[in-house]
């Protein structure tokens, strides 16, 4: 048991070669007994096992530092940095968190969590160590996947023509979330024998050399630091941007692991280094079904079964469900998804409509502007995404979607609180940020009826159209009459008050809480259902606030620029001075916990806003 | 005169080769004089002539597409799509728009302005005409510039592992509107004599198939529909990704052009044509000075002088000289610009401090980051970018900055209404979009001792500063005393009026044309500068507002989630329910017009909130 004497990199030096390969095998028990317990990321973990420990054996963190691209990779580092005795805690309210932290300890240098951010993030962090004589390596540590995201394809394309010290370390694992998708893929996965790799280029130069083209020849070969590399293709690219390129090494080859790194280490400049791995590596299970064991709930380890099966369907199967139904009955729907095939429900019909169906990669950016290209024809696109990586592409969405009106539907998944994942994750900005662009029209959800007619209508209509969703189950609203149809800039009065008017306004599933939360405290509410939050029903809003004693506003997104907000816009402009109180969130970053603790905390479950209505109208 | 008789595409193509080249003569007067009177975008236009006729002269637009990057190298395009009577309007209000506009022409596909966005467009075209089965070629123009854009990258990572009908035809002018920086410029400027590389690729291929590993080099030279010719570079790292590449082909050979562009339209799948051009080609101080006659104001075609001389000193300029000041005292400041080191004023700065000045290229999601790693170490970086393109960098200002409460300093340029450039380049939404991520300060100075003062304060502050400001000149407040010194988080009464308690709430030059009009009326008002419009000095907002009798917000930004929204949300929390009027800009896109028309279309210049403030309270 190496494992209980590591509470710092420094004890690690002290173990052979021979050790470290058995403290990997205890790491990967530490990890699957503990994820199995608590959920988390379990394939990205299990595949950086051997390459984390290695890292840390040859280099000295924090002096020199481990940039983990998304973070969600980071486990090892974290159980070899000190916070082993932490990971029952993982994810959970105050707990460790599932990404880096720098509160958590100084070998966390950057927070992290969405992906791509890496290479520009170590790229200043080196620039900055040049600039004020800091010694101590940057190493960036990015998968496949976060590689076609245009953020590091930008910080590749800067950090290749300067000379400065930096070791990329490509993880490729051969797919990303989803499928990992493009040319940057097919870079990686072409594998020779190295030896041979050495012996061509060693004969090729002798025999350029003799030809009569061979001062041509001989220049390439000198020029981009050993173009006669690119004949022996992997890391082709990458030596032609002006890296200097190693590997792939396979990553639980500790002999060759070991020697790459050393020299590595002895040179300077840009270089890359690619380590193949797999994920889920160790554990069968997760092997077979990467997508599933990404990021998990808890589960059996014999049987991978999750150990608390899902009560009801999620928002994001509906969303699926709803995308294969439209996509049945109209041959121009399409759908886009940013390798997030499963996560936002669409496995089902990429297999139904695969011609229709589009995962682009960890590309937000270009997954809109493609969306609405493909509108141009005619085509009916279904961007989904989750409301935080929607931030990836908010200019393609006022630049390219707003300015040309586009017949773009986008499924923001996971808007509002977003559990375990923490503040990287949350969904709380995209109200604001979007009601904000001309041309977009904006839709919640309440439930499943709702949610399939708000789809139908989204067809339909001719423009852009944003609907925004929980990361939640579904729920039905009791005691009250849903309509069966909803129409696009419609608010609906689920209840009337006539007696007190104290009006209610809100939308989406919170309102299922208050109407239940209303209908405990046993007093009348006007009730009002936005169901489209941009273009806000001003008529029946300005109607039902000008008949009103006093008004409650309720919404799961932040109270900053929120609907709230565009309420009060709307009553100033129409010159209505009312007693109005926002209730949302407030200005500052989620931390991680269960949707149900976030709910609790904000006072958006059904107990803290009985509280808020009781103190506020009675 | 072949010009004039060119109305549509169609007439182009009853000449003759020789009659092009006249023809491109012609056009390249006409853009001269043309632009010389009305100003625009010169360079860029000039480089692309004869590569815009030769497209027009084989393809058939609109049946096949040209999406131009950018889309301000469209003047050709224009001017052979029947607009060349409009060039005496452009870029004027109700005139001829410097970018491709749906409106204007079916010749128009994709409506533009920011770079990066063409390939995703294309690409999203191409696939929706397979879908449908609509026949025509898609053909994307894009510079090498906008090729280091993110958006751009991720696009070329999906359509190369494709077999996508598509041609992105890269014009290589070896810079964008700065110097181009990276490795995807060093792909393209390396040139062979392509007989050389014909004959090299054959006696490499003849002699690799003698040798002892020659099974092993044959699959490469297979792989990759020729991995030989990646031994023989340029275009090697389009080829290894999937493109069939073509070239470099001179821009300004006819012959070479048109056989090229012939061959490309012979084959299908995703295909990629070099053209290698100039800025400012056939206008000799054009192709000397690339920076400055990129986008330029009306000049003197002799001596390239601008007509009309800058009156005094813009907010750019003075941007530029704090940071230079700074830099002086402070060896820690650093400056990054993405592709507009002169726009943001930092030509200077750049000069003085190289070791501490960026310019990472159009890559602004890259620029943010790359700052907040910077700042990791102690630098204090300041990165200068147009309100417009931070739309880009949204997610990076949240996930990177705002979660890490990095010590960055944005400094906003063409914030609020921005001349000429039409609805693409407006800074309508930063404050919006800013004010919503927890952490971030964010200022916007009337003048320039209020700008010297904000910039001292934030390189002090210990934290993310935002300072946006105009595309304007700066003008000095008149009739009232500023103080030397700002305090980041305090606002300023500069007036109070003790008889009626009106109260004027705003920000940044706009107060200056307030305080005017104010003067003018000859009516007492408290007039308070926010200066720091996040976080918002509530003490002293309150209490003005507590005792007023009506208030009146203006701002140069959205009404929709800006500051006046920030307020109104502020005194519904304090349970303040008073008469609050918002003057601020209203929920659309904005033309193409000088700055003084849009102030005046949006009653934001002295007589319109002349008009605005008597209204409302006398």
């Amino acid at each position: 048991m190496y494992l209980e004497g590591i509470n710092s990199p420094i004890d690690l030096k002290r173990l052979t070669v021979e050790e470290l390969q058995i403290l990997s095998s205890e790491i990967r028990e530490f990890l699957i007994n503990n994820v199995s317990n608590t959920g988390g990321h379990l394939g990205s973990n299990l595949g950086v096992v051997d390459l984390t420990i290695v890292l840390h054996y040859l280099f000295s963190s924090p002096r020199d530092a481990f940039i983990f691209d998304v973070g969600h990779q980071s486990y090892t580092h974290k159980i070899l940095t000190g916070r082993k005795d932490l990971f029952h805690t993982l994810r959970k309210y105050g707990g460790l968190s599932g990404f880096p932290k720098k509160s958590e300890s100084e070998h966390d240098i950057e927070e992290t969590g969405h992906a791509s951010t890496s290479l520009s993030f170590a790229y200043g962090l080196a620039c900055s160590r040049n600039i004020l004589g800091i010694k101590g390596d940057v190493i960036a540590i990015i998968g496949d996947g976060a590689m076609t995201g245009g953020m590091a394809l930008e910080a590749m394309n800067n950090i290749a023509n300067t000379d400065t010290d930096i070791i990329i370390v490509l993880n490729n694992n051969e797919m990303s979330i989803g499928k990992n998708i493009g040319a940057i893929s097919k870079f990686l996965n072409t594998t020779l024998n190295d030896s041979l790799v050495q012996e061509a280029s060693e004969k090729v130069r002798g025999i350029v050399s003799t030809l009569p083209f061979g001062d041509i020849a001989n220049e390439f070969i000198d020029r981009g630091k050993g173009a006669i590399r690119t004949f022996v293709a992997p890391g082709i690219a990458f030596r032609e941007m002006g890296f200097k390129y190693f590997g792939p090494v396979d990553g639980y080859n500790y002999d060759d692991l070991i020697n790459t790194f050393n020299k590595v280490k002895s040179i300077r400049g840009p270089r890359l280094v690619q380590v193949n791995t797999v994920k889920g590596k160790g554990y069968k299970i997760a092997e077979e079904n990467p997508s599933k064991f990404h990021g998990i709930a808890p589960f059996d380890i014999e049987t991978g079964e999750l150990k608390t099966k899902q009560d009801s369907k999620t928002f994001s199967a509906i969303a699926g469900e709803c995308i294969v139904n439209a996509a049945k009955s109209n041959k121009n729907i399409a759908a886009i998804t940013a390798a997030m095939e499963s996560g936002t429900g669409l496995t089902e019909y990429a297999k139904m409509f695969p011609d229709r169906f589009f995962d682009v990669g960890i590309a937000e950016q270009h997954a809109v502007t493609f969306a609405v290209g493909l509108a141009e024809s005619g085509i009916i696109p279904f961007v989904c995404l989750y409301s935080t990586f929607l931030q990836r592409a908010y200019d393609q969405v006022i630049h390219d979607v707003g300015i040309m009106n586009a017949n773009v539907k986008l499924m923001i998944d996971r808007a509002g609180l977003v559990p375990e994942d923490g503040d990287t994750h949350q969904g709380v900005f995209d109200v604001s940020f979007l009601r904000i662009v001309p041309n977009i029209t904006i839709m919640a959800p309440i439930c499943e009826k709702d949610f399939r007619s708000m789809v139908k209508k989204a067809v339909e209509y001719k423009g852009p159209v944003v609907i925004r969703y929980n990361k939640s189950s579904v729920r039905e609203l009791k005691n009250d009459e849903l309509l069966d149809d909803i129409e696009i800039g419609k608010a609906y009065i689920l209840r009337e008050d006539k007696i007190n008017n104290n009006v209610i306004i809100s939308y989406g599933q919170t309102l299922i809480d208050i109407t239940e939360a209303a209908y405990e405290l046993n007093t009348d509410f006007t009730i009002i259902n936005l169901s489209t939050l941009k273009p806000l029903d001003e008529e029946t809003i300005l109607k039902q606030i000008k008949k009103a004693n006093k008004v409650l506003i309720i919404e799961e997104a932040l109270e900053a620029g929120g609907i709230g907000s565009a309420i009060l816009e709307l009553l100033s402009d129409n010159e209505i001075y009312k007693e109005v109180k926002l209730h949302a969130l407030p200005d500052k970053f989620f931390e991680s916990a269960s949707r149900a603790e976030l709910l609790n905390m904000y006072k958006l479950d059904k107990d803290g806003l009985k509280e808020v209505i009781k103190n506020y109208f009675l």
